[in-house]
């Protein structure tokens, strides 16, 4: 097989075979295949897509580029949750102990902060000694004996991934379905997962801006799973404004305390409970998503939920003296408060703009080389449709550093409309695709 | 300026400034942008294509990349031909020629084979000792002198192209209207011309087999020309059988001198005269393309352009003995007539597969490191609309490898085709445009 003339198929729009999908992946991640030859590779898929079964053919050659966990020594069914992405989203820190709690095992392979939006490791790691570099056989210990474990991307997965993303982002064709969908699901596949659930953001703050967008790639990653025999459900949900109140690290674990133990109920709070019902379902443990959503509303009111997330904080090694005690958790230097100059209903956020000042403040990187302060963040009082009264604190700014918080300020004040008229209040749930 | 950025507009269809144009020329010429990210840009032109204001910039960055020859001290215009290239195209040989016998300057720097097709230097080079690599100002004396000289491209000249055109052939990349008009101008454009006639080939033998195609770029070539104020006139020309009867070098040559000194009249004379007759019109020698052609005709038959073709040959540095004597040129060792099976009218020639089967005869490279045998090549005794008998000889094959001759044979029987009716003799020009 000769590079060019595949790059030259995928170009003039044929569909490649499976064996000379694996032979770019294979040889690219081997070395074999230069740089400049995979990027125009990537490019002409940007233009020209994937079939579905070039997708499922990229997919498997990613996630074959290493390890495979097998789980079957666990026993019950083990479901996963995979968000693309977005601000305020800690449903993860939500759902895994509702879900471990009723009994399904959750073994999650989770990110850090991508461009705005936030990322799981960076927000347990706001708890002191939490530990998300565990090996694969720790893993698979915390697993057995928690019913949930969260974890760092590791080196034996999927490392084709690790290659292809890092070219992807320096050339312009990170934006593209079939290619979102073999980095997803490639390193989804390797935890030994038998079901997954899908959290496919749209609005201003979510990757996909467009909710057409956001349904292809639905459709995409959920043929994918498909063709792995993986059960899956898909939830396109809304991103228009932060989801909860909190945004920040240790603010998101803040709020996920003030669910789980507190019984606060907000946009968040019914998200993670939806998406704890379909994995409950997906595990068997429920006859339908309904009673999966009634199991995982009883399991939250009973406080099993917050007893498990206690025990996953311990068995990876987190104080939880944090986590009985949130209050006790250091503060920042700067707090700053956002007042409205008038009376109106909050009828636009840039949510956007909303997490790049969640950056500013320190809760996030601008380079790779940047530490994030756990500490700083954005507690965002009011949702799309709420009545703000002239004077009111609209957005708490917390930071160690001055200069984040005036960056962050000129950011906040313009993506926030008011309207005389109430606007409706929007739909969480776009669509449910299975 | 971010190249990122840039790669990504141009992905998104947006017009790129003429400023980002020369950032990404410039950076990449300087070894600032890596590879990767130039051939990822390649292909978002490759589908994107480029604008008239887009391709002009390209081609003044490329342009920009090297040396601009001036040629103000060399008295009278000076006007140069292009031909995007076909098989037994040798016209360059007998046009240039005529036109400095008649008082236009011509300063043609031109390419070695590409692909099925030849290339006028490899042919040039067939007669021993023939100089190609002449220094700039041995170039200026020869043009002074004798009004035409021929060499190959040098490395001050565009080495923007040298350096695109390398990733473009490896990346999948060649085929894009802007991206051959850059390649194409910047070079020409540099030669310090006043005028260029364009003679884009379209057909089974031609880079562009669509005629549709072959006008979008020679509308390219011609805007761009042009935006430089340059004089121009295109010419669509058949390349759906050889032009002339010989390929392969020395046989080029050979043919060439048949029409200079030999009064051969085929397609190849016929072309060469339309295209001598237009760059005298744009050398301002005649009033119009008719009288440029009556002019070019004279020329030719009066037998100037014989002895202007020998003192190029010798300006050169090359062997004018076989000028004279070209029955005196070494022959190869094996010959093989391939006879008609058939009575019948050819109505059909595979000329791609002509031009593949002559560089397996060894006329030339498939690999860079390969060396032309210049005797070895194909005679094509017939013209679409020709009747043919049973028994006669089609073609020869004349090479010193015997696996060539097998190679080529092969090639050969399949491409040609007769039918009982006769068909329509096909129409040399297409369409002129200026």
């Amino acid at each position: 097989m000769n590079t060019i003339e595949l790059i030259r198929k995928k170009r003039n729009k044929e569909i490649l075979t499976k064996e000379e999908i694996f032979f770019l992946i294979d040889n690219y991640t081997k070395g074999k295949i230069p740089d400049y030859q995979f990027s125009a590779f990537l490019m002409a898929v940007y233009f020209n897509g994937m079939s579905k079964t070039e997708t499922t053919a990229l997919t498997e050659a990613m996630l074959y580029s290493g390890k495979v966990l097998n789980l079957n020594s666990i026993p019950g069914a083990k479901v996963d949750k995979h968000s693309t992405g977005g601000v305020g989203d800690k449903t993860s820190l939500i759902l895994a102990p509702i879900v471990a709690a009723a009994g399904v095992k959750v073994p999650m392979i989770s990110g850090r902060g991508l461009g705005h939006s936030g990322g799981t490791l960076d927000k347990l790691e706001s708890i002191p000694g939490f530990r998300t570099n565990l090996s694969l056989s720790e893993y698979k210990k915390a697993l057995k004996k928690v019913g949930a474990v969260l974890i760092g991307q590791t080196k034996e997965i999927a490392p084709a991934d690790k290659t292809i993303y890092a070219l992807r982002d320096v050339t312009a064709t990170v934006e593209s379905i079939p290619l979102i969908t073999g980095s997803i699901m490639s390193k989804k596949l390797a935890e030994g997962i038998d079901g997954l659930v899908l959290d496919i953001k749209t609005g201003n703050g979510a990757f996909m801006q467009k909710t057409e967008d956001a349904i292809s790639l639905a459709d995409s990653l959920i043929q994918t799973s498909k063709s792995f025999n993986k059960k899956v459900i898909g939830f396109v949900t809304d991103m228009n404004q932060p989801l909860g109140n909190y945004i920040g690290n240790w603010f998101e674990v803040y709020e996920s305390i003030q669910v789980l133990r507190d019984g606060k109920k907000n946009d968040l709070t019914e998200l993670s409970l939806i998406l704890s019902g379909a994995m409950i379902y997906l595990g068997k443990k429920s006859n339908s998503l309904e009673e999966g959503i009634e199991i995982a509303i009883k399991i939250l009111s009973s406080g099993k939920a917050f007893d498990k997330f206690f025990d996953i904080v311990k068995a990876q090694n987190g104080n939880t003296d944090f986590i009985i005690n949130p209050e006790k958790y250091p503060k920042a230097k700067f707090i700053e408060h956002i007042k409205s100059g008038n009376n109106g209903y909050l009828s636009y956020v840039n949510t956007y703009e909303i997490g790049m000042a969640a950056i500013d403040l320190g809760a996030g990187r601008k380079t790779k080389e940047d530490k994030i302060d756990p500490k700083s963040g954005i507690i965002f009082n009011y949702k799309i449709g709420d009545k703000v009264n002239k004077g009111v604190v609209i957005a708490e700014l917390h930071s160690d550093s001055k200069s984040g918080i005036d960056e962050a300020k000129k950011r906040i004040i313009r993506p926030v409309k008011l309207t005389k008229s109430k606007p409706q209040k929007l739909k969480l749930i776009k669509t449910i695709i299975n």
